[in-house]
């Protein structure tokens, strides 16, 4: 059955229309101010296109090649006090809508890599990013949990960038519940080649995967462009709840908007893969210990 | 490196040719001994090709679509003394190669859809399907273990087509040393479209992505054709280290052999991701309970 076809039976249906930006910040405090604005602008291009969720990329206001720790505070800000939210958190009242944007958070001493999600009444939550990439790991604290929000427009999870190549990630929020989950990236460099002939990157299919086998839909922003010596690989992508693009994928070098419509509807109904099978509870956590056990120790060979 | 680059500074270095043969058996004891003859003649074609790791895909001498229980018990063989396993032995032992192949496999009352792992040597072990697919169910028994098995030409993980949309399984099975995996499939209906425009279906993509956060090749052999009102969807592929593929995808509707060379150098070599990144340390185990305890059970929101 169709996502379409579900949601016609059912009153209290909520096709809701996505958004994933595709953008191009510039790190360093001078550019900061142009970078927010940027986001603003890209907000309010997505709602008068009729988005009610807006999805922008890892580090959406800061850019993400911080040269030193220092540098890092210097962009960082208290979430959801800090100038950035601030501004987010007052659109998103202003235009009726949600916003899910990467952030340079700071509490206290600690630096996170988060994403916050941002509804029409104010803040919601943030995610701070677990798995951390390169020299990330020099900068920021990893967060140390994966919650799932509970929203007008669905339950929500989040995920950053390096997230997704740990498929327990969308299996841990799937598990609890997300109805979507929406994928703040800034991709770079994987083992070559970047791309295939199809024009996708790794991260792309890793996300359709994810998507498949949790039958959620992933709302993937990347950013696109070069910082400081690093190229970010675009590819963008918004998969439907059976793992296939309903959008994109997008260019890999081009700022880009992608839309679609996805359905709560699909992600609560249970997928019918056959007669037989129901994917969660086919799982077979009597035998998943090793999965908690394993931290790179000797192999057990039979 | 390219994994090229990393054998010649190996002494130690085994390049090992490979094979995935895509078959087309047909159902019902009055073909099994042409479905057997059938795979005696691919192995003999891959040997001469110079392959040393021959896989054939799920229930290779059998076909797959058991109409009854009785029916499959009238298939199916003890391993390794049935007749079907004593072929292959032979041919193993008179090549020099080894054999990964479907069997239906009897052990007293219980039948198992399990894949066995024969050497020139004899038989060295078997995996009895742990995620059984639609009315896998109401024929065969699901296996309780991942077993890996040490081998001249390395370590060798098994795994069987509905396996691979569970995350947890080459998980599991790199987890555990494994050098390379064979997947042994009948790839059916996923919920549409089943192919896109790159000719793929969704398993090569979860098979390229398993591959990919694992750094370990994948040798997936699947069959094509029409049995019963079932159609299956061709699109072998061997990956590489990267995940991305080193032979095919196969055509979706033809038989073919695809060969590929990998090398367990590859496997066994730290995956430089980036100067601080190395992804069996990154995972966040601590975090990971969630994926033990969840067994659909209602979600837990915050």
């Amino acid at each position: 059955m169709t996502e379409t076809a579900r949601s016609a039976t059912h009153p209290a249906a909520s096709p809701l229309r996505v958004a994933a930006v595709q953008s191009n910040p510039q790190v360093g405090l001078v550019n900061k101010e142009a970078n927010v604005a940027a986001t603003l602008d890209q907000i309010n291009k997505c709602a008068s296109e009729g988005a009610r969720l807006i999805v922008l990329p890892e580090l959406a206001g800061t850019g993400y090649s911080f040269d030193t720790r220092e540098e890092a505070y210097a962009h960082a800000e208290p979430v959801p006090a800090g100038p950035t939210c601030t501004q987010w958190i007052e659109l998103a009242g202003r235009l009726d809508v949600y916003i899910v944007a990467g952030i340079a958070e700071i509490d206290g001493v600690h630096l996170y890599d988060s994403a916050v999600l941002i509804g029409p009444d104010g803040f919601i939550g943030a995610y701070r990013k677990t798995h951390l990439w390169n020299r990330e790991k020099l900068l920021f604290t990893p967060g140390s949990a994966y919650p799932v929000f509970e929203t007008r427009i669905g339950r929500i999870g989040l995920l950053i960038c390096w997230d997704i190549w740990f498929p327990e990630v969308p299996r841990i929020l799937t598990a609890q519940g997300a109805d979507l989950i929406c994928s703040v990236n800034n991709w770079v460099w994987t083992p070559p080649p970047l791309f295939d002939h199809a024009g996708n990157c790794m991260a792309g299919y890793l996300t359709m995967g994810a998507s498949h086998v949790n039958s959620v839909p992933i709302i993937a922003a990347n950013r696109v462009g070069e910082e400081r010596g690093g190229t970010f690989l675009g590819c963008s992508v918004i998969t439907g709840v059976n793992g296939w693009p309903s959008a994109g994928v997008a260019d890999a070098e081009k700022e880009e908007i992608l839309y679609a419509d996805v359905d709560v509807v699909a992600s609560r109904s249970a997928v019918v893969w056959s007669e037989l099978n129901d994917l969660p509870r086919d799982r077979r956590v009597d035998l998943y210990d090793p999965l908690l056990g394993y931290t790179g120790g000797r192999p057990k060979v039979r």
